[in-house]
C-alpha cells in the first residue's frame, strides 16, 4: 500500500468485472460478483483485497504464493496460475497493468496558484489553472497553455513556449525551446543550452554561434538531468510519445521520430536522426551523422558508427547485428578456455 | 596547504607518538620526541613539519625525494623508504591517512540559520540546529533530525524525512524519500523522480504510476547530479555507509545493501539487487532483475546481463570473470597481429 | 533564419569581398559586386541572399542543390560545386564557417543588473557590468571580474574567484574554485564538490577531507550537468581553452592541459593528466593516476586502463591503437562467419 505521506489513497473499490473492463482483458476463473478489490500490489506484497500482475517470468514462483485477490498474467502463463485464481488475461500484460494501476491511482490534481516567491516576467502568459513553484523564474515573453505546472527553482527562458498539462521538475532549466502538451520534464533537466559547436584549430577553438532551437512534441518524458542541446541552426527535435529516462545527452540538431524510447545514461550525438519507435537501451551511444531506422534496436553499452535500418537490432561497440554479436562471444570465450586451460 | 579562502587552518600540532595513535600505526624511527608536525600533504608538496602519505606504489619515487617529516606507508613499502624517515606503517595506509586528514581537517561547524529568503512549510519541522541557505524550499510535512544542513536552493518535496547530521548540496531536490542519519547528498541529485515505468505499445507508452518511495540508510553519500528514482511499488532501496559518485544512476526498486561502492556514471537498472558490499567501478552498467552477490565487483564499463556470484569480479560487455576477460583479450591481440603483419 | 523569438536579427548584411575577409578564405567566382549576404544558413535551408558552407563530404548532394549565393567550401570540394557558384574556399572550413556565423551572429550584450531577489553577501565583490539572476546566490568573499553573468538560480559558494566575461548558467553551483576569463559554465554544472575519496575497510568507509581546489584557466567551455571534482590536496586543473561536453565527469586531482576536447559523457578518473589538446570522444573513461600524452585522442566509448602516447589514438575497452582495434573486429566477424555459417 502506498505510503500516504507521499501518496493519495487508491480510487475503488472495483469489483473483478470492472477491472477486466478497465484493463481490456479476458476474465479467467471470476470470484463472486460482490468482491471488490481495493488497490493493486506486487505478487509479493499483495492481499487478497489487491490485483497483482505477473510482468516476467522470473517472477513465476511468487505467482505461486501470492495471496492476491486476481492476477493479471499474458496468455502463455495462465495455466503456470495457482488453480481456481482469479485472472485476467491480457496480451499485452504491461498495458493492462499500467491501465489499472491507472484507475487506482490516477495523477492527482494540484492546487493551482503562482508562489509569491517566483518570479514572473510582467510580459510572460500563463495559462488557466497554472502552478508556478517558489523560486521558480519565468522570463520575458514566456507563454504556457493550460494546468502546466512549473516546479520549485526552475527556470523558464526568455520567449520559450510551453502547451498544456506539462509539468517541469524541480531546478529544470529551458531555453531557445518550442514544448507541446502533456510532456514530463522531470528535476534537473537541461533544455536549450549550446550545443557543442565550435572549429577546432591551432590558434583556439572558436565557438560558432547555435542559432536553432529544440522542439518538443506532445507527450514527451525527459528524465531526471538529462540535457538536450539546441540546433546550430537547424533544430534539435523529440517527436510525439518519445521516452527519455536519467542523465541522457541528446547533441545538437538530432532529430527523434514518434514512440522513440531512450533509457538511462545513453547519448545521441550532432545530427543523427532516429525514425519512430527506435529503442536506445541504457549506455547505449549513437555517433553523430547517422540514421537510425523505424523501430531498431540499438543495445545496452552499444556504440553505433554506422546507420542502422529499421527494425535491426544491434548491440557491441562497434555495434552489430544481436545474433552476430553473441556469436563473436561464443568463439571468444570458446578460445579463452582452449588456451587459458 | 590548504588554501585559506576555502578552508579552516589545520588543527594541531601533534607529536609523532600522537599521530602514531590517532592512525592508529606502528611508528619506525621516531624523531626527537618535541618534534611537532602541522599539516598532512601530498609527498611532493610536503614540508618537514608535515606528516605524508603512499599509498599507490606508483609513488615510489616521490617517497625517495620527499621533504615529509614523516610518512604513512604500507608495510611492504617500508624498506623502500629513505635510510632513518619517520615512518608510521599501516595495515590499510588508506585508513591512516584519513584517520590523520580528519585529525588535522576535522568537518568544520557550520552557523545554523534558516536563511530569511528559504520557503520553509508552516507544517514542515526541522531539528535543532538546522541550516537551510537561501532560496532553499522544504515542503509539507517535512521532518529533519539535528544539524541538517539544506543547501542554497536545494529543494525538499512534501513529506520527505531526513535523520541527523545530513547535508544536502546546493540545487538538489529530494522526494518521496526517507533518509538516515550522516547522510551526503551532493549538489543536483535527484532523488525520489518518477521511474522510467511505461507500457509501450503501437497504441502510445502508458505510464505505469510509480507509488514506491527512496530508503537511504544511515551514512549514505550520493555524488554530484546522480539520479535515484523512486519505486514502482516496493521502494528503491541504498543500503548504510554505501558510497555513491557523481553522475550515477539507481533505477526504480533497486535494492543496494551496506557499504557498497559505486563509481562515476555506473547505472544500475530496475529491480536489480546489490548485496552488501558489491562495487561497481566507474561508467560500469548491471541490467535490471538481477542479482549481484555480496563483495563482488563489476569492472569499469563492465556491462553486466547475468547474475554475479558472492566474491567474484567480472569485467567486459557482456561481462565475464576479469581471468577470462584479459585472456579474450590477449588472444585478439595475437591474431591481430599475426593476421595484420 | 533564427528564431526572433530567441535570436537578435542578423548583423550585416555583408558582400561577399567582406565575406571573403572575414572567413580567410579564398574567394572564387565573385557575383556583382553590389551583391549583398544577409545571413549565414544550412545548404538546405539557405536563400539565395545567404552564404551557406559544407563541412563534411556527407552532404556533397546538398551543395548540389542549394540556393544559397555563396559557400564556404574545402578546397578539396572546390571541384565539386555547380559550375559559377561563388565559393569561400578555405583550409579549415569549420573555423571559416565559425568566422562568419560570429559575424552575423555576435554574441547579444546583456543588460547589466542585479535582479533583486538575488542574495549577494555583502562581502562580495562585483565587477563593473555584472549580471545577476534572480534567485542567484553569491556567497563571502567571492570576487568576479568584469562582465559576468550569473545565471537564475545559481549558486557561488565563498571565497570563489571569477574573472572578467565569464557566463554561469541557470541552477549551476560553483564551490572551492578560481576560475578563469571568457568561461562558460553550463546549466546545472557542479564544480568543486567533495572528491570521492574514502578509505574502504571493513569497518565502514572513512571519508577523506578533500582539500584542493578547481582552478579553471582562460576560455574554457563546461557543458550542462558536467561535475567536476574538487582536489584532494592537490588541485583539480583545468586548463585554458578547454571545452567540456554536457554531462562528462572529472575526478580529483585531475590536470587538464590547453585545449583538450572532452565529448559528452566522458569521463576522467582521480590524478589522472591530460596533456595539451588530447581528446576525449562521447562515452570514454579514462582511468585514474594515467597520463595522456599530447594530442592523443581517445576514441568513443573507449576504456583507457594505460598511459598513452603523444600523439596516439586508441579505442576499444581496454583501449589499444585504433588500426589494431579494427582489425580485431575484422578477425572476429569473420570468425563469426565462418562458424556461424
Amino acid at each position: 500500500m502506498a505510503d500516504p505521506r507521499f501518496f493519495e489513497p487508491p480510487k475503488g473499490p472495483f469489483t473483478f468485472a470492472e477491472l477486466a473492463r478497465i484493463a481490456a482483458a479476458t476474465p479467467l476463473n471470476p470470484p463472486e460478483p460482490e468482491r471488490v478489490f481495493r488497490d493493486i500490489a506486487a505478487l509479493e506484497e499483495a492481499e487478497p483485497d489487491a490485483v497483482s500482475f505477473l510482468l516476467d517470468q522470473r517472477y513465476l514462483e511468487a505467482l505461486l504464493r501470492t495471496r492476491a485477490g486476481a492476477c493479471v498474467v499474458p496468455a502463455r502463463f495462465a495455466e503456470a496460475a495457482p488453480v481456481g485464481m482469479a485472472l485476467l488475461v491480457a496480451e499485452n500484460p504491461h498495458r493492462a497493468y499500467a491501465l489499472l494501476a491507472r484507475a487506482f491511482h490516477p495523477l492527482p490534481a494540484f492546487p493551482p496558484g503562482i508562489d509569491p516567491t517566483a518570479q514572473i516576467d510582467a510580459t510572460a502568459v500563463l495559462g488557466a489553472g497554472a502552478r508556478v513553484g517558489p523560486g521558480a523564474v519565468v522570463g520575458r515573453a514566456v507563454v504556457t497553455g493550460a494546468n502546466s505546472d512549473i516546479g520549485a527553482n526552475a527556470v523558464i527562458g526568455n520567449g520559450v513556449r510551453i502547451g498544456d498539462d506539462v509539468e517541469i521538475g524541480a531546478g529544470a532549466s529551458l531555453g531557445y525551446c518550442l514544448v507541446g502538451s502533456r510532456v514530463l520534464i522531470h528535476a534537473g533537466v537541461r533544455i536549450g543550452t549550446r550545443g557543442f559547436g565550435f572549429a577546432m584549430s591551432a590558434e583556439g577553438h572558436l565557438d560558432i554561434p547555435q542559432l536553432g532551437r529544440v522542439i518538443i512534441g506532445d507527450d514527451v518524458e525527459i528524465g531526471a538531468n538529462s540535457t538536450v542541446d539546441r540546433g546550430s541552426g537547424p533544430d534539435t527535435i523529440i517527436g510525439d510519445g518519445t521516452k527519455i529516462d536519467n542523465l541522457v545527452q541528446i547533441g545538437h540538431n538530432v532529430r527523434i521520430g514518434r514512440g522513440c524510447v531512450i533509457v538511462a545514461q545513453a547519448g545521441v550525438a550532432g545530427s543523427t536522426v532516429l525514425e519512430d519507435y527506435a529503442v536506445i537501451a541504457a549506455q547505449g551511444g549513437v555517433a553523430g551523422h547517422l540514421r537510425i531506422g523505424r523501430g531498431a534496436r540499438i543495445g545496452a553499452k552499444a556504440g553505433v558508427m554506422r546507420d542502422v535500418g529499421a527494425g535491426e537490432s544491434v548491440i557491441g561497440s562497434p555495434a552489430m547485428p544481436v545474433r552476430e554479436f553473441f556469436r563473436t562471444v561464443a568463439i571468444l570465450t570458446r578460445l579463452a578456455k582452449k588456451r587459458g586451460g
